[in-house]
C-alpha cells in the first residue's frame, strides 16, 4: 500500500454492508448475518460487491470482530435491534481461568477459507485487507456481554480487579495474533486492528489496557520484511488524544477519525507512519457539492503524499442508510482530485 | 472560584442525582423528573442534598438542559427507558422560521425562582453554579427529536442545509445568553455551558457549529468585572482534540474529560484559563485504594495550582449506580491530598 501511485487509494470501513441492495439480497439468501459471515462463498460474494460497483482500491474481508470470542465458546447471537449478545460473558475469576486461545484453523476455519476464496476471486487486481478487533475492544463485548453505553462492567473490573482484565487481554492478544497470522498465511495483504472502544478509556488506562495489547499483537505477527511486509493499520475510534503514542506501537499506518484534521495528525505522528481517513461518514448524507468539497478538504489537509502515505477512508464505518450514489461521488472525487498530490 | 484556598475545590457534574436515596425520595414526592425540575422548592431541596452530605465546595442548580427548547414550545417529555423526546422537532424551513427566543422571566421563571431559593438556602456558604446546554447540544435534541446514536438528522441538515442549522444556532445562542443572564441576575456565582455533543463533530465543523456559538453566548453575557466577574466554564465532552481552540473562546475555565491528562491540558491551553476535571466517573466503582490513587493522579497531573487554577470534578456526570460511599472517599481524598499543591 506504500508503492507510488497516481492517486490516493480509497476504501471504506464496512464497505460491504446494508447500504447496498446486493448485500441485503445475499444476506437474505444466507438467512442471517451470522450465517453470511460463516459461509466462505457468500462472504466472498459480499466482499467483492462494493469493489465491483465503485472501483475501490482495496477489498476488506467480510466478517465480524466477534468471531474470536465466539470461537472461545462464549455463545454469540444477534438480537434484532439490540446488537450482539454473549450467552456466557466473562465476569469472574472462574470464567477468566477457563478462557483459551482458539485455533484459527479449526474454530475459525470458515474465516480462513473466506480469505482464500476472496484472494482467488480478486486474482491480484487489488489487495485484500484482513482484520480483527483489538484485545480491549473484544474484552468490552466479552465482559459486558454485548454493546454498552457506559462500559460499567468492564470498567468496574478494571478499577477493582485489574489482574482479571489483564489476563483476559493476554488471552485476547494471543488469540488475535494467531487469528491474524492465519489470515496472513491464507493471503491477506494488509491487516487492520479495529479498536472501536479504546476511546472510552481514561488517558493512562488507554495506554495500559488497549495500546499495550495492540503492540503485543503486532509483536507476535509474522509480517514479513521489506517489499513483502504486510502492513498493519491500527484504528482507535476516538483515538485523537493519543495519535503520537499510537504511532510508536509498531503499526505501519494509523486510522484517524474525523475529530483530527490530517495536517495536525501528520505533525503528531512519527515519520514513515501512514495515515488513513478521515471523512465524517455523515458527509455522505449531504449534497453532491458538499461531498466533493469535504473530500477535497481531507486531501488538502494531508497535502503532498510523503513517504508515509495516505489512504483515503471514512473516519468510521459507513452508515447503513447512506445513499449509494454518494459513495460513487466520493470515489470519483478522491481519484480525480488527489492526482495533484502525487 | 479563583481565590486562594487551602485545597483544591471539588464538585461533581450531576451531583444531585439518582445515586442518592434522598434525591429519589424527593423525586418521588414531586411525581416526575419534569415536575421536580419545575418546582423551585423541590429543585432547591435536591440541589442542597449532595452539598450537605459530602461537604462539596460548590452547588449546581438542579435543572435540565432541555428547559430552553421546551420553553420554545417544542413539547418536551421523558419516556421511561428512552430519554427525552420532543413532540415537535425542528426539521424544515418552516419550523426554523417560527423559532423564537423564550423570555427567561416568563417561560423559564421556575428556573430563576429556583436560583433565588437556592441562594437564600445556601446563605453564602459556598458558590452556586448556574448552567445551560450549548447552542449545538440543544440543536441536537431539537433536530433529532431526542437522543441519537449517529446524529444523522442534524448532520444531514449540516451537510445539506447549513443555513437552516446556522439559523437554529443563532436563536439558541441568544436564548442561552438571555437564560444565563437571568440566572446571573438571580444570583448564580459561576456559569457552566454543557456541550455534551460537540465532540461528535468533525474538526472544522466543531469550530464552526459548536465553538463559535459558545463564544457568541459568552460575548452576550453580563459577567461583571474584576473581583465580581462571574466565571464561565465551557465543557465539551470529547473536546480533547480542541482544548487549545476552546481556551480562546472567552471562557475562564475549561472542563476536561478523562481522555486528556491535566498536565498535557495545561500545556495546551493559554495562561490564566483554569481547568476543571477530570476523573473517569467509573473510578467510583473501583476499590477504595483505587479511588484514592486515581484522585491523587489527577491532582499530581495538574500539579502546583497556578493563577489559572484547578477545580476537581469528574470527566462527565456521575453514574446513577455509583456507590454513595465512593463519593465521600473522593471528596475526602481531594481535600486532604491537594493541600500540598496550595
Amino acid at each position: 500500500m506504500r508503492k507510488p501511485c497516481d492517486y490516493t487509494p480509497v476504501w471504506l470501513m464496512r464497505q460491504a454492508g446494508r447500504y447496498l441492495q446486493e448485500y441485503n439480497d445475499t444476506r437474505m439468501k444466507a438467512g442471517s448475518f451470522i450465517k453470511l459471515a460463516q459461509s466462505p462463498d457468500l462472504a466472498c460474494e459480499v466482499t467483492l460487491q462494493p469493489v465491483e460497483r465503485f472501483g475501490l482500491d482495496a477489498a476488506i474481508l467480510f466478517s465480524d470482530i466477534l468471531t474470536v470470542p465466539d470461537a472461545m465458546g462464549l455463545g454469540l447471537s444477534f438480537v434484532a435491534g439490540e446488537g450482539p449478545k454473549f450467552e456466557r460473558p466473562i465476569r469472574d475469576e472462574e470464567a477468566v481461568k477457563q478462557l483459551h486461545v482458539p485455533d484459527p484453523n479449526n474454530e475459525l476455519k470458515y474465516v480462513i477459507d473466506a480469505v482464500s476464496a476472496i484472494r482467488k476471486a480478486l486474482s491480484n487486481r487489488i489487495p485484500l485487507i484482513g482484520f480483527s478487533g483489538s484485545p480491549f475492544t473484544l474484552a468490552c463485548y466479552m465482559v459486558e456481554g454485548g454493546a454498552s453505553k457506559d462500559f460499567r462492567t468492564i470498567k468496574t473490573m478494571m478499577y477493582s480487579r485489574p489482574d482479571l482484565l489483564h489476563r483476559i487481554l493476554d488471552v485476547n492478544a494471543e488469540s488475535v495474533a494467531a487469528y491474524l497470522n492465519a489470515q496472513i498465511r491464507a493471503g491477506v495483504q494488509a491487516i487492520q486492528i479495529f479498536d472501536t472502544w479504546g476511546g472510552v478509556l481514561a488517558d493512562q488506562a488507554y495506554k495500559i489496557f488497549s495500546l499495550a495489547y495492540m503492540r503485543k499483537v503486532i509483536d507476535l505477527l509474522d509480517l514479513g520484511k521489506g517489499e513483502d511486509r504486510v502492513p498493519v493499520i491500527v484504528f482507535t475510534k476516538g483515538g485523537t488524544p493519543w495519535l503520537e503514542a499510537i504511532s510508536h506501537c509498531g503499526a505501519d499506518a494509523i486510522g484517524v477519525d474525523w475529530t483530527c484534521n490530517l495536517a495536525k495528525a501528520r505533525r503528531l505522528v512519527q515519520d514513515g507512519v501512514a495515515l488513513q481517513g478521515n471523512l465524517d461518514p455523515m458527509v455522505l448524507f449531504g449534497s453532491e457539492k458538499t461531498i466533493r468539497e469535504e473530500c477535497r478538504r481531507v486531501l488538502d489537509d494531508f497535502g503532498m503524499v510523503n513517504s508515509g502515505g495516505h489512504v483515503f477512508n471514512l473516519g468510521h464505518g459507513i452508515n447503513q442508510f447512506t445513499p449509494v450514489e454518494s459513495v460513487g461521488i466520493l470515489v470519483e472525487e478522491v481519484h480525480s482530485y488527489s492526482r495533484k498530490y502525487h
